[in-house]
């Protein structure tokens, strides 16, 4: 086994604090990544905080993680030594449904392995994430990342990026589509970069007037303030789609009547309390459509890191050591970060 | 003006009777039709009992019409004497909004002239329907209606039909796809020998296990008793695509949780108390999609009927004297109609 260290939370009430542990020993697929940088999720707050009821203590959190491969088993074929890679939210699959095997490992009809409060198939015992120094995967659930961009920025692409991308590409958003984005945090301040990037009229929606400014250099053609119906009845019939990046419970009906005729309004998050049941009329009366998206499989997560490696995109972030994690839950709380925190895990060599 | 007869309600609490009324003489652009036939829909009761809040009163109902041309404008070019034609749930549109252009006026963003209770653009006076001896209708709005079928079985094509087949095309639905059918009424039959016709495997969810033998007459390969929560979760992320024609408020989370990656369920419907908020994580966690669709274009109607012409489809009907109009609403808040009601307005003549 593989001595580790990381944060781990205890507890849902205790703060997340150094916890050592093992990491499984390499098999012939496995590849040991020295993690450089991780992403924050929100994910990683309902997880401690043991929202979704089905945490296994002690958790460490983490899957946007970027790092570099220091040691592969014996039949990797996918990576080198010394090369930097990257992990998201799975880390295996069932491998055999009809999803897995065309590459939607994140729709598996069977079961998922995400990378941290799964059982780990190898091991049976729960998966630890990337608030840690190194990690284990297979090596079909490990991207190439590419030495072209800001490694810490590129760490939050491996959940928020692939949120974002793969909806925007599945509903083919391009050149000459009207686009919205609803709400800019962690993961909405990616779909602008990436529905500027393939061409959209793109426009922000927020509540808050305050992020004009940055909306606009973060992509954004135009701004509406969701609070001011005037704004938003400008808008009635004109999207072909709008990415709802919003997961606390809010009116649905507010957005679908914004779409053309055969419009997609996707949601990317499960409300803590279920949105007021939404207007049929609305999707009948113009052959709208409310959907889902959740992140995206192995190949299109490379397609997209290919991509921004490609666009020079990458995440805003604000770097931290691994000391401020507890702090930065309780500013991701106020919805006071610009856009995603990403852990230096240098800063654990320290303890 | 042309003097006209047919049966109207003159307020929501009194039955259907007897009323004279003018029809406006034609102009070049128009075709006036005998009605041999009209099907008695749903909204016909709900307008006529203002549950929409709408109903402008006298009002004659009636949009699955099916006549004979007896004479046309000057500038007619689609239509002549003695051809069979039908009118649905439309007789304009703006005719200029990118909808109606792409004869999707259906989804017209201005304003649809229906068959019935809307403000006839010609004379400003409210449009009345199919239960009546003769309707004038401009020749764009108006169907060409093959004389191979049995024309009051073709009449219910016009609004049930073509609600229908118009979500089952847009959704591609074919030869390997499985395809439910929710509900046994008027629409539900129609959905069922279409999505049968287009060679899909076609499942009908029915409450009534009294209704299975005679699916499968009407092109059920597998009937699915929808209370029965054993039964439905056989059939979990397996359909490509499911026709939900249940108006009233019930669980979607139900069929949505039936939908494989990607698919779709597709409400015709508005509840007139809201469904259930359904379950986003139904949709995040398999792409799938909850849209609404509305009857057809001018277009789409038109190859329904060549369709149904060539594949030998008609509606399963009742034909009733306008006498037992009454009688017929009656039955129908029972379901007690297979499937369709079709006024003879050969009856009419009798008054």
């Amino acid at each position: 086994m593989i001595k580790s260290v990381g944060y781990a939370a205890q507890s849902a009430s205790t703060p997340l604090g150094l916890f050592t542990f093992e990491r499984r020993e390499l098999g012939p697929h496995d590849v040991q990544i020295e993690i450089l940088y991780c992403g924050v999720c929100h994910s990683d707050l309902h997880t401690v905080a043991n929202e979704w009821k089905n945490t296994v203590y002690p958790v460490v959190p983490g899957h946007e993680i970027v790092g570099r491969v220091v040691k592969i088993g014996e039949q990797v074929s996918k990576f080198k030594v010394g090369e930097t890679a990257g992990v998201g939210c799975m880390v295996d699959s069932c491998r055999t449904c009809p999803n897995c095997r065309e590459s939607f490992e994140q729709y598996c009809d069977n079961e998922i392995i995400f990378t941290y409060n799964s059982p780990e198939k190898q091991t049976g015992k729960t998966t630890y994430g990337g608030y840690s120094n190194q990690i284990v995967v297979d090596e079909n659930y490990v991207l190439r990342v590419s030495e072209k961009l800001d490694l810490a920025g590129v760490a939050p692409l491996l959940c928020a990026g692939i949120t974002t991308y793969s909806p925007l590409r599945y509903w083919k958003v391009g050149k000459g589509d009207k686009v919205g984005i609803v709400g800019l945090g962690g993961l909405g301040h990616m779909g602008l970069k990436l529905a500027h990037a393939f061409g959209a009229y793109t426009v922000l929606f927020t509540t808050s007037s305050s992020k004009t400014e940055d909306a606009k250099r973060l992509g954004a053609d135009e701004v509406v303030i969701s609070k001011n119906s005037d704004e938003m009845n400008k808008h009635i019939n004109s999207f072909d789609f709008i990415l709802n990046t919003v997961s606390v419970s809010h009116d649905l009906d507010a957005y679908t009547q914004l779409l053309k005729r055969g419009g997609t309004l996707c949601l990317l998050g499960v409300p803590e309390n279920p949105h007021p049941s939404p207007n049929i009329g609305n999707l009948i009366f113009k052959r709208r459509v409310i959907a889902g998206s959740m992140i995206g499989g192995i190949q299109e997560t490379q397609e997209m890191l290919d991509f921004c490696a490609e666009h020079n995109i990458v995440s805003d972030i604000e770097l931290i050591p691994i000391q401020k994690i507890n702090q930065a839950y309780k500013r991701m709380l106020k919805s006071d970060v610009k856009y995603r925190f990403v852990i230096d895990m240098a800063s654990l060599k320290e303890e």
